[in-house]
């Protein structure tokens, strides 16, 4: 029942669903929803937590191979996260129908949490600097923002955009090792092994091409 | 009293602030508060509504000399704002006492388009391709999401973090443009009149002390 309502509250705004509606969908009696969720909240954020151990379960690849191809295929499973997902994520993310819920903030949070420490664990940084926290966590709400962007209109090609956040990470990171010595050099150790035909060659490649 | 209320919202936690202690600090009586407010709801957001006109009104600069110079003394005026608004801005933009309030979300968002619109206004850009459209509003979210990291703890200056945003945005821009033609032809327009001193010069330059 929690996958059909999940379903349901993805694929259309999550205040237009009724509980009548995910009953009829499941193939079960309206009291039989009432045993187990004493009301449509309780049944929102229960399908709110399978989504967010859904979507933290994607950010989880193996530590091979160089970091952008990595940080590519995470954005992929991510974007199709949002793409299946895409009513519902734009309402919980704009502030919708379980906002003031502590449990979907908390959920909202324990995701962005996921991703943060998945960075971490992929550029084996233990404890982080200021500097590259900010980095991190402040990309991921850039993340957030371009998906939610890119569900109003679809007006740029999604494959696009996962590349573009790859780049606009490495970007910002620059721009921050700009700023932080420590972050410099931490950031030259990472990348001491990336080949120059990944994503952030690629980016180096384009900006050359740009300036010129 | 909208006034006092805000100062009040500002600078605690809008949760823990009461209409008792409203009522106290500007000297009038509970029942008055009641009569012009028939909650404590729509007392926040009548203070939210004056914080929201105060903010878009920090954006507004005459649109002369460099775009980089200009967009730091916004960003300036924005840390200002935040710093004022501390624990009100976070509990506000982290999920708090007013989320689910429409009026609330409207507020927020009337205060992201009016950033939006200075932005487009100064880059004199009327019909924003889907590129720019994405960088700019996207800036805008790192840019709350950096005030709100920065508030948790204030481990970075201030002032470093209003020019790094200004990076960030010149960053985040230069990665655009390396995707899309339309917006590199308009960057490179818009960013011809600008002095190799400004921020935006001192960021190439840091790039290319960081690259060697």
């Amino acid at each position: 029942m929690i996958g059909v309502a999940l379903e349901l509250f993805s694929r259309r705004s999550p205040d237009d669903v009724s509980i009548d509606e995910i009953a009829s969908a499941a193939g079960i009696s309206r009291p039989l929803v009432y045993h187990y969720f004493p009301g449509k909240l309780s049944l929102y954020e229960a399908a709110l937590k399978r989504a967010a151990e859904d979507l933290a379960g994607r950010f989880v690849e193996p530590r091979e191979g160089p970091l952008g191809a990595r940080l590519l295929r995470v954005m992929r499973r991510f974007f199709d996260f949002v793409d299946e997902h895409g009513p519902g994520f734009s309402a919980l993310m704009r502030g919708g129908p379980a906002v003031g819920s502590t449990t979907a903030n908390a959920l909202v949070d324990s995701v962005r949490q996921a991703a943060y420490e998945q960075i971490l664990a992929h550029l084996q940084v233990a404890e982080p600097p200021a500097r590259l926290e900010l980095v991190v966590r402040s990309w991921i709400s850039l993340a957030e923002s371009t998906a939610l962007i890119w569900l109003d209109g679809r007006r740029i090609p999604r494959a696009d955009l996962e590349v573009q956040l790859v780049h606009d990470f490495a970007a910002l990171a620059a721009v921050g090792a700009c700023h932080d010595a420590e972050l410099a050099a931490l950031l030259r150790e990472v990348l001491k092994g990336e080949p120059g035909q990944g994503p952030f060659g690629d980016l180096a490649t384009r900006l050359v091409v740009l300036a010129s």
